[in-house]
C-alpha cells in the first residue's frame, strides 16, 4: 500500500495534527508515457500554510480532502517515459506520496554528485533562487551598503545574508534564539545578528548594529520585527517583502505603525514578491550560486528529519522556529 | 515696513496661530546683483507640515523665529541683476515675505501671457510635476487598467486622475465631501468618485468602483482610507506614495492592519517619493502637461484666498480639506 497525506481540514490559526490525515492507497502504476516515482526528500516551506486556506493566492489552494504537495526531489523507479530513466533523480512540486505516476511535465533532472539531493530544494532550488532573486532584483544592494535580514536563519534568509557578504555589503540578520545568532554569526559570517526574542529595544538594537542605517531590508517576517527594522531605513532604501511568517496564521489582523509617513519621508521602496516572476533570471542565479557553493563562498544549513510520517510535524515546527535553515523530510 | 510670517513655534499636532507671528521689517532693497520681488502668489502645501518639525526629513527644518518659505510666484520691482527686468514675473522657494531681495538662484521666469500666474505654483509646478512623475514613473498604468487616486480633489489628486483618464484608465477618486465628489465627476471626468466620510463600508465602496480590482493606488493620505484600497489591490499593483496628510499632525504612531501580507500576496509595489528625484523628467512633464492645457485635454482646481495675513490660515485650512484643488494665497 502507498501512504497518503490529505489536507484533512483548513487551519485556524496555526496548523494542528487534525489538519492532515493519512490514508492508504493501493500502489500506483506507471501508463505510458509516465513515471514511476519513488520520494526521497520532501521540503516543507511557510508559504504552504496560504495554500491551506480557502482563499485567492498567488497558487490556488490546496483541496479539502486531496493531498497536499510541494517541492520534492524523487527517484525515478520505473519509466514508460522517454527521456527518463530507471534511477535518475528529478525535482518538481510532488504530491505527499510515498510513490506516484506522473507524466513528467514540471519535472527537472538533477545530478546527485554535483551537489547533495536535499540541495536542490534549498540553495540550488526554490528557497536559493528566492534570496537570489529577491536580493538582486529588488534589494538592489551596493558594496558599502547594510542590509538586515528578518528570518535570517530560515532557508531563505541564510542565503541572502551569504550573497550580501559576497557583494561587500555589511549585512546584520535577525533571527530568534541564541543558537541561531551564533550561527548566523560563525557559519554564515554575518557582521551582526540580534535575538529579537531577548533584546527588549529592538529598535535601538537594529539601530547599534546599523550605524549608517539601513539600506535593504530583506524581509521574511512581517510584524513588529520589521517595525523595529522600518524605523532604521536610509533614504532610498529598499525593502524586498519575501514573506510574511509572522502572520501567516493570523486570524484577525495584525496592526502595526502604518508606514506610509516613513515611505514618504525615506523615499523608500517595498516590494512583494514570489520567486516565480523571475523565471527569466534562474539560470543566471543557479550558475552564479554553483560557483559560489564550489568556491566555497556559499554554505547552508539543513534542518532534516527523517520519515514520511514526520512531514506535517516538520511543516508545523516551522512556525515555532524549530528549524536551522532549510527544513527537510528524508523519507 | 515689510510684512514677514515667522515660524513662532513647533507645531504639536496640527498647526495652530500661534504657532506663526508676524513682523514687520525695514523695505528691503536690492544691492548690486540682487533683484527686490514683491510677492504675488503664495502655495501652501501639506509637505510644509514636515519642515515644521525638528526632525530630519528629505528637506531641512524651518528654524524657529525665521520666515516660513514656499514656492511663490513674485514680479521683480526691481533689478540689478543681468537677466532680469522690471516688470518680469518668476517662481522659486522664496519667503513669506511681502517684498525680499534676491540673488536669482533657483528662480525661474514665468510667461503670464501662456497660462494664469497662479497655475505655476499649481498644474505647470510642484504639484502639476508630482502628479505626473509619481503616476508614470512609478504607477507605470497602462490603457484599460483601473486608478484610485485619495484626497483626489486636491492639487496633486485632480491632476493625477485626469492624467489617468487621458491615458484610458479607469479613475476613481476618494474625496471628503459631496462637492468634492461632484466636481472630481464633472469638472474632471473621473468615472467615480467615493465621500469616504459618509461611506460606512469603504472597502465595498472602492470594490464595487472597481469592478476589476485595483491597479495603480496613488496614495495621497495613508490611514484607514488606504487600508480599504489595498485590500482591492490586483496582482502587480503599483502605489505610489505622494503624502501622507492624514498623518503628518499625528502625535502618536497611527496604527493599522500591518500591509505585508498584502504586498507578497499581491506582488505588489509601494514607493514614496518626493518630486526632485524626478528632475531629470521635468521638461518631458512640462511640455506635455502644457500641451494637454493648450488642447483643454487637462484643467484644474484652485482655492484663491487673498491677502498676505490669510497665509498661515490657508494653510491650516489644508489640514480640514477646506480646498478644492491647489491652495493659494494672492498677496
Amino acid at each position: 500500500m502507498n501512504k497518503v497525506i490529505l489536507l484533512n481540514a483548513r487551519p485556524v490559526g496555526k496548523p494542528v495534527s487534525s489538519d492532515f490525515k493519512f490514508i492508504e492507497e493501493a500502489m500506483p502504476v506507471a501508463n505510458e508515457g509516465q513515471v514511476l516515482l519513488k520520494t526521497k526528500y520532501v521540503s516543507v516551506d511557510p508559504y504552504l500554510r496560504g495554500r491551506m486556506n480557502d482563499s485567492e493566492s498567488y497558487i490556488p489552494p490546496f483541496e479539502l480532502n486531496k493531498p497536499m504537495a510541494s517541492g520534492v526531489v524523487a527517484e525515478v523507479v520505473e519509466s514508460k517515459l522517454p527521456g527518463f530513466e530507471k534511477g535518475d533523480f528529478v525535482t518538481g512540486v510532488l504530491d505527499w506520496k510515498e510513490y506516484q505516476a506522473h507524466n513528467g511535465q514540471g519535472l527537472m533532472k538533477v545530478d546527485p554528485n554535483a551537489a547533495d539531493l536535499s540541495a536542490y530544494l534549498g540553495i540550488l532550488g526554490m528557497t536559493g533562487l528566492t534570496a537570489y532573486c529577491g536580493l538582486m532584483e529588488i534589494g538592489k544592494p551596493k558594496a558599502g551598503e547594510t542590509i538586515v535580514v528578518s528570518g535570517a536563519a530560515g532557508a531563505v534568509g541564510s542565503v541572502v545574508g551569504q550573497i550580501g557578504k559576497i557583494l561587500g555589503c555589511r549585512v546584520v540578520g535577525i533571527a530568534g534564539t541564541d543558537e541561531k545568532v551564533e550561527m548566523l554569526k560563525s557559519k554564515f559570517h554575518f557582521d551582526e545578528a540580534i535575538n529579537y526574542k531577548t533584546t527588549t529595544d529592538l529598535k535601538a538594537a537594529v539601530k547599534a548594529a546599523c550605524p549608517t542605517g539601513v539600506d535593504v531590508y530583506f524581509d521574511n517576517v512581517g510584524a513588529a520585527i520589521s517595525d523595529a527594522v522600518l524605523a532604521n531605513i536610509n533614504r532610498y532604501a529598499r525593502i524586498p517583502v519575501c514573506g510574511a511568517i509572522s502572520l501567516y496564521n493570523a486570524t484577525t489582523p495584525d496592526l502595526g505603525p502604518r508606514i506610509q509617513p516613513t515611505m514618504v519621508i525615506k523615499s523608500a521602496l517595498m516590494q512583494g514578491f514570489i520567486v516565480s516572476a523571475f523565471a527569466a533570471k534562474f539560470p543566471e542565479a543557479i550558475a552564479q550560486m554553483s560557483t559560489w557553493l564550489k568556491e566555497g563562498k556559499l554554505s547552508y544549513a539543513e534542518t532534516v528529519v527523517e520519515g514520511f510520517d514526520q512531514i506535517p510535524q516538520a511543516f508545523m515546527d516551522l512556525f515555532e522556529g524549530k528549524n536551522e535553515g532549510k527544513m527537510i523530510v528524508k523519507v
